[in-house]
């Protein structure tokens, strides 16, 4: 899932083909579409990771574990679509517009920090389900990430609502923050294929 | 086919793209496409983890078997075609073409629930492809799944012909009690990533 | 490639939206889209099973199996196009544009036969690649069957092109054939996970 | 990643449906876009094959690894758009369009190949990734191969700005001598299913 929506956030880039010859400027004009490309396709990555990382955690998988796994997959699947509409409404450049569209923006990327949320919480009082109990350490301090993705979120998408560029550039400072930080790949060395 | 469909669902939500700024209104008046979102990926979701589940009972493949499981990839493959006429409709709110999608989504999804139906039939006669005799049991109860979920499903067909809205619930209504009672993956612990 | 080739289909369905009270009858008017899926989706899952049912004879693959490879991929990938522009065609239901569209479908399926050619030929010439020498005998009867599809696309491309109608009648008629015939599964038992 | 991306460039070929009887001409007109299909599916499957080849001799993955990984995965899954840019300034002739389509094609091309030095550049100076150090032979001569394709895109992109189709003529020379010269699969067995 992680793989197709990270390759999927293409489709909505518009292939401009103006009459007249000002392609340029068309491809120029819609440069809103090719920066919400990368900041989607870097969040959807690391999160991919993080995932990756948390199932290397994991030795066996509950009901209840698939069910919260399948909430995070349906708000990382759902990506491409607020990210079309704001690279849209950026290149109208209709005020309103923006407005919503960075808030819908910051509610779906929340929403798929707190997809995680229940994903630790769970994993707290089931230990029985990680590789080693050791593995408890790890998940005390992650616990904490998703809950300041979400106030960063929440925060990014009333900022935006008010000034939208502002919360352009927040959306793009986070997942910078969370590139840097991810803890699911820090230092480790494991021997398996990248994703 | 289960991965790319669940992720190809969100292809379907339009991308409003108004010229005034009446975005906020263009992305609510298209809510139904948010609830057929939602319902779609559940129920692939659900049928995506029956399908692992009853593998791991399968100990080998023979061509029949094969081409039974290509039916049941065909219909969830279909399923993103009647999830986006009826949200079109919906958001339409015309209330002929809503009875028409209501009656499409129900037949699509009874025929997916249908093509389970020799699945469980061909391994009921033929034991010796499952992983143990004792799975037999395990096919007795479920072989009655897929034929609630036909008579359902063609019964909200036919409810949603002549009231769209009940319709609708009854779709919600049966995702949700597909999700709460699916047998594949009922209190199992196993040791495999998740679907 | 398979597996997203045979869910990707479903996009080129298309979606109506009449404004006035007659989705039934466009849904009814685009039949072609239906069939063109069906047709599609089962020779690509014959293709996909013929495919891996063929590199369970393979032990090793060098460069030149690579490149074949690749071009079996290539006309795979290239199906849903002219599925959507034969069913577009069909339901215009205008007879110069049929049997263009006719031709070119037949066209491609006739390459994607084409490119199984030179796969067998090259496996021939070079045993050493297969899993054991007894494999040998099994590429020698499935060595007729890309040039008969070969033969009986070219002639399903002539006829469709003065008789649309039987063009489609006959891609129908060897998608059968093919189903029923596919060597690649014929009463073999595997212990692996179906295509 | 580059299954998905191979398979989503025939999405980008226009499906014409036009009123009256012209569907050859039609199909004729929009050559552009087969030979950009056959271009990027060939430069994507190299590339595919490079990737695969270049990861048995990496041993593991560390977290500059996965993210060096992640842009070359990102300047893939961009392809398709540059990729359809070019094939639609080809059909409507529009010189000046032309030329800007061919120089983002070869941007874009020339960012893919880009994305391969700092992978090259990192494990020569991290040997203990390899799985083993006489693999660091195998990269000293491949690291050249990133810098030429940066270069002749370059150079591509020039030349193509004066005359587009000398332009495209040039990729499609590169993609044969890429396709002809390319080191990860150079006679070499490998016991593992192709890509």
């Amino acid at each position: 899932v992680f793989a197709i929506t990270i390759t999927l956030l293409v489709i909505d880039i518009g292939r401009p083909s103006p009459e007249s010859g000002d392609l340029l400027q068309a491809l120029i004009h819609q440069w809103p579409s090719y920066v919400a490309f990368i900041v989607s396709f870097i969040y959807v990555g690391v999160v991919w990771m993080n995932h990756h990382a948390l199932f290397t955690h994991i030795r066996s998988v509950d009901r209840n574990l698939q069910w919260i796994n399948l909430g995070m997959l349906m708000m990382t699947a759902l990506l491409p679509f607020p990210t079309a509409v704001l690279a849209e409404a950026l290149a109208q450049r209709h005020p309103d517009n923006e407005r919503v569209a960075v808030a819908l923006y910051a509610l779906v990327s929340g929403l798929m920090s707190a997809a995680w949320i229940p994903m630790f919480r769970y994993l707290r009082r089931h230990p029985h389900l990680l590789a080693s109990p050791d593995d408890l350490e790890y998940f005390t301090p992650q616990g904490i990430r998703p809950l300041t993705g979400v106030a960063l979120y929440t925060l990014a998408g009333v900022v935006g609502f008010l000034s939208p560029l502002v919360g352009l550039a927040l959306f793009v400072v986070m997942v910078t923050f969370y590139a840097f930080t991810s803890e699911g790949v820090r230092g480790q060395t494991r021997s398996t294929r990248p994703v």
